[in-house]
């Protein structure tokens, strides 16, 4: 059997990764990747979400946060989820210390700014890093997919436009409140297995607190004991855990928590310790 | 932070946009793929859309018409909506002066050749680019894939088969009438933000027309001038604008016109002015 | 107009293709692919199929087990559907003679291997091959992704982890049974068409039997005869026919089976000849 095995010497392929409220019905993203391919034929693309809620910046900042840790150095992000496309809102790139993030700057960035070390942003005003047709409703297609790509073809960021010291914040999600041996906490996403991602997170819960004897309350369910597995439970039963994106998450083993529970984004719930 | 730059030596890889109505739910574009990729290992894929309404060829026809054009040239379009699969409708490979098409001849192709300076079209007979195994109803994978690799690896396209001069057309979308200062036009398309494609164009509009002024009425909904962006209306009120592949479309700013008016693809409405 | 054409000397970049039950909607394979990027930044992805019914081993099994065929040589199978993350199931890379398999061992392998005329597989211990972090819920992302990965950028099969003899085996499907001329199948898959994937193959049927002369009946519905292609009945007539992954399949021409009779998977259907 052939063994695949890379030849060392050959140049890294730049990674633009798509975060989108575009869906895939339609033709939106394909020609946003037409579009960056004629400018850098060799990227690589990551599709890391096209089906954020439409319009919802909150969404798209929340999973860029959670999730471009896991990306290699020196990646783009490509984030249009752009409600107000055609604004006065400015269209930028940035950059931390280790990745690049194309888009509108109406706070889709504003959670891995506040957890970046370094932080700068750029305007794209230059016009060689536009698109030569130019709609007033697809700045996607238009105007980030050709800087993104012309990032990750090399241009030099300082290149793009003048420096901007502020971008637009959102508000994060609402803070857990603690108080004594009780928690209030929110979900905050339900995922497509009906887990419940919630705002808590491990530094919510005092050091000499045992997990294994945390309550939960929610809506007159009751979970005991934070889980490592969902396994730890039998088939269709409840269990919490600390979720691979670092918050408490409460689901159904084999099940699905949404579907049986009738869970929503932004409800409350209770811990009790 | 490491900077992404590509070395310019590099050969520039072909691109193969898929178009389909095969879905994302099962196996089939994969499979299209692996077989693509074991003849041309370095080409770039593209899903271009694979959520076509099931053997809706004129949709087909149409998102290849509008999105074409925002790939790189020499991108070859692997286009499989192939209910006649099978039957005599005959396989073919065509090029205008910039893009390669492959698929069965029903009709795909024919708004795009419409609008091509250049065309050309040939059978795909010749055996060394077809696949060893043939199925009765995936030719997609079995002689499109195939065929589109071959392409992309550089075989010769004069040499897949036999010259073709007239494929098959389809209908256009139904005409907008237009007399005096009535228009009736129709929805043509409907996209996942629930936006309304119409099959009006600016050359509809007489030169002299203010389209700050223009009337569209729709099911007894009335929308007032055409704006340049969604947010020139506030939340939840209705707009039309030039959308971004060229035909006047009716939105509602942050919501959606399909749910809200319970409009449907072929709906008829009216603009005055 | 441009020609595309690789040249040859390129050496041909490893494939990893995924086949997970995470859908799309989240940022799950965006993550998975960033991991690997991180470690083989040239590889080739396919998205083979992400939409497995949740928690469905043994659909996963089925769809791996009918389309890995169709890639190239030493193509790497990212398979994770794992409902027993955590537990004390084993993690897994395996080989046969043209392919590498990597995932979870809890029977997603075994109709592949069943079929392989070899078969080698290894425990993933080798902590130079898994992710740094660790989380106890999502191994795709931090164990499955980067030893896929690492094969992919030439690692040693043999440096995995130690050599294991039996893998978890799953049932298969439900024997067809045959007596005298009459068979009894069940319905196996319900693809995105519609169309019904049974248990019978062409080895179901005595070889004197003239396949046009088959009768099908299925919850009072009758089809008669096997045919080679939809178009051989009229639209909305029902057909069977060799489906193009070797079994009989069962469709509405233009329609879709599954929609108008009601059809669900593991129903059954009798034969007659």
């Amino acid at each position: 059997m052939e063994h695949p095995h890379m030849t060392p010497h050959l140049p890294t392929p730049p990674v633009i990764a798509l975060l989108t409220d575009m869906g895939t019905n339609d033709w939106f993203v394909g020609t946003m990747k037409g579009v960056a391919l004629s400018i850098c034929p060799h990227v690589q693309f990551v599709d890391l979400c096209h089906e954020i809620t439409k319009q919802s910046i909150q969404e798209a900042a929340f999973i860029l946060e959670i999730s471009h840790a896991y990306f290699p150095e020196g990646s783009i992000f490509l984030c249009v989820v752009d409600p107000g496309v055609g604004t006065e809102r400015q269209a930028i790139v940035a950059r931390n210390d280790k990745y690049y993030f194309v888009g509108p700057d109406n706070g889709a960035f504003s959670f891995v700014e506040m957890k970046s070390k370094t932080w700068e942003a750029r305007l794209i005003e230059n016009p060689d890093y536009h698109f030569h047709q130019h709609s007033g409703t697809f700045h996607g297609r238009d105007l980030f997919a050709p800087a993104a790509a012309h990032l990750a073809a090399g241009a030099p960021f300082e290149e793009f436009g003048p420096s901007i010291n502020s971008l637009l914040q959102i508000p994060t999600f609402e803070q857990v409140m603690v108080k004594g041996g009780l928690l209030s906490g929110r979900i905050i996403y339900i995922d497509s297995y009906g887990n419940l991602l919630t705002n808590v997170t491990p530094e919510h819960i005092p050091p000499d607190i045992d997990h294994s004897h945390i309550k939960l309350s929610y809506h007159g369910r009751f979970v005991n004991g934070i889980s490592p597995h969902y396994a730890d439970v039998p088939p269709n039963h409840p269990l919490m855990y600390w979720g691979s994106s670092g918050f408490l998450e409460v689901a159904i083993n084999m099940g699905s928590a949404q579907r049986k529970w009738q869970a929503q984004t932004n409800d409350w719930f209770e811990m009790e310790w």
